[in-house]
């Protein structure tokens, strides 16, 4: 259940009530593809990261260990020790990003395994039951999610069949969570909004989905190709029909700027493999831009990553420690690097909520939109 | 300066006090090889994995990030954040192991680097000036480390040249810790026994360093080819001619078996990277023997790597997650493993030095000396 505590302009400061507890929006999910945190992250890591919400994949998951393993197993916070609130992806995705050979039906989508090449059919139903067994606290419904830039008569007759999609995943998850043998009976589902970068195709998927009165509405087939003037633009036009008392989730999305500019327009959830990926990669957000700690000018650098971060890695390790485990090729530099990447994200998002709960997220949003993204 | 505390037969309880805290011996030193336990284990770690001594490799931290650059960053302490003892090796060992290209002579060796190839000299003064400037608790001499088996010859003239070696490294020791710059003016200076697998040169080697009166005594040249029983030969035939009031340490061993026969034979320190390679490759430690966790037989086992283990990993994760993980090629898998296997060895020299506090070392000894190499 989302609760509206407060707005400033279209930004909104809310709360979602789970079974696994209540989520502070707007939040950033932490995403662990596999059931952990990329960069040697374990659940025991997460609190002291401020992390909310675990986001797992579905497709991942459905062919590595199978979900009905991890059914098995007590469902994923028994399997991944996280007992907060778990978010798991539809695997669609997935199955239009990462598998090969795929064919798309009324039925739903046949595809190769990328880890061996096995076909799979997966459909609203499928997706359903994979996310059932899984037990996590919000499902999303299956969708086609559609490269920009993208035809307008064929996103028109996907944005059709994505919203009969919707309605086979809304019955389904009925009939799941009415059953003795489900782990969590009171998973809750996302619908997601589609349409490209065409603006009545996403008004009009809009409104159809919102009768459907689900738990929430997430924006998809955004962050894959279009501009982010683009972005920003269909966050305007389809959040005026996003209903208010209902969270708005972002998938996919972003940089620190991105999220500034989305909670600006009315977002409340987000989820990324930004601070991870980059974090792996050497890259660092700092609260005055982003650090590549490859860089030779830290070899002799006895600061922390970041000066006005009290992260667990902020407070112990300095630049130059962290650069010669990166040289050295030390996993070490991986998970410190995560550590506080996603430590950074999180406290982010704990910043806005304060400055939306002090009605200064106006100035908040100004002053920080011109450093966050920036590289020094 | 080590205090024996007690004996039960050969086997010595005891203690050494060093100006970073004092170690409870017989302990096991945790390998650190470039100043970060691989496996994404941190100095936040080791606490809680029962560690009391990190080691630390002279050649890997001369040659990245420069020991020049960790005594400008304040010394090893300084840079891995480790508060407690460090022992460095003396580089001799890689030198003989993994460079390329030596050149050995009386002032010292010629080597190429094995990063870059570029040629390096270090002889004992070169090696006592790097660990100076590391500023680690424990310095170890700069010796030649001959394979098993070696010409008798060769060996004898080897250990009269590691005897001329030992005595500059006392003397270059003396000026570096009498230096106003050094980090650690009471650095400790451990000599290294040499004489490959034969008595009378073992002995004697023994009986000259034994006059240099020097913090400590290792056994080194050993788990280099020869077998356990030739090992633990040496131990026998040594270890009588070594000094009673100074700490002996074996270098380079072993498995928890090599260790109990080890502490039976009167040695109170250890180092291996045994606990950490093998948690990479899937292979954990338990009191029952070992595991490898690739195994098919555990993806639906919810029980924890050991039952009679109490360590953050065992209290937390099932071995179904911990093979998940290895199957998908998550670094968390790494890092799980090396914890529990770093547990499990600090653990074991916890409950030998607890066997010997309680006079009860023959049993624990011969009851765990059938069982810890096993696989299960």
């Amino acid at each position: 259940m989302y609760h509206l505590i407060k707005n400033q302009g279209r930004a909104r400061r809310g709360e979602i009530i789970t079974p696994h507890g209540t989520i502070q929006t707007p939040a950033f999910m932490n995403v662990a593809t596999c059931g952990a945190i990329k960069g040697a992250v374990s659940a025991l890591d997460l609190k002291e990261l401020r992390c909310q919400v675990q986001l797992c994949n579905t497709y991942h998951l459905h062919l590595r260990p199978g979900d009905e393993n991890v059914k098995k197993l007590g469902g994923l916070h028994e399997f991944t020790r996280w007992d907060g609130p778990i978010l798991t992806d539809s695997g669609g995705f997935q199955v239009f990003s990462l598998a090969k050979l795929r064919n798309i039906k009324e039925e739903g989508v046949t595809f190769a395994s990328h880890i061996d090449g096995h076909r799979i059919f997966m459909g609203p139903e499928e997706s359903m039951t994979i996310q059932s067994n899984l037990g996590s606290t919000i499902a999303m419904a299956f969708d086609e999610c559609i490269e920009n830039p993208a035809e307008y008569d064929y996103t028109k007759r996907s944005c059709d069949r994505t919203y009969r999609w919707l309605c086979r995943c809304k019955n389904k998850m009925r009939e799941l969570n009415s059953l003795e043998t489900t782990i969590n009976k009171k998973q809750m589902l996302f619908g997601i909004n589609q349409g490209s970068t065409y603006d009545d195709l996403r008004i009009e998927h809009m409104k159809r989905i919102r009768e459907l009165d689900l738990d929430g509405y997430a924006v998809g087939g955004l962050a894959v190709g279009e501009s982010a003037e683009e972005m920003y633009h269909i966050l305007d036009v389809v959040g005026e029909h996003m209903p208010e008392d209902k969270p708005r989730y972002l998938m996919g999305v972003g940089t620190p700027v991105n999220i500034l500019e989305a909670v600006y327009r009315g977002i409340d959830m987000f989820d990324c493999v930004m601070p991870t990926r980059n974090a792996r990669h050497a890259n660092v957000f700092t609260w005055s831009g982003r650090r590549n700690m490859n860089n030779e000018k830290y070899s002799l650098d006895t600061e922390p990553l970041d000066n006005e971060c009290d992260c667990p890695v902020c407070r112990n390790f300095t630049r130059a420690y962290i650069r010669h485990l990166f040289k050295s090729g030390e996993m070490l530099a991986m998970r410190l690097c995560v550590m506080h990447n996603v430590y950074f994200y999180n406290t982010l998002l704990m910043r806005i909520r304060e400055a939306l709960d002090e009605d200064r997220y106006e100035q908040f949003y100004l002053h920080y939109r011109d450093i966050l993204d920036k590289r020094i």
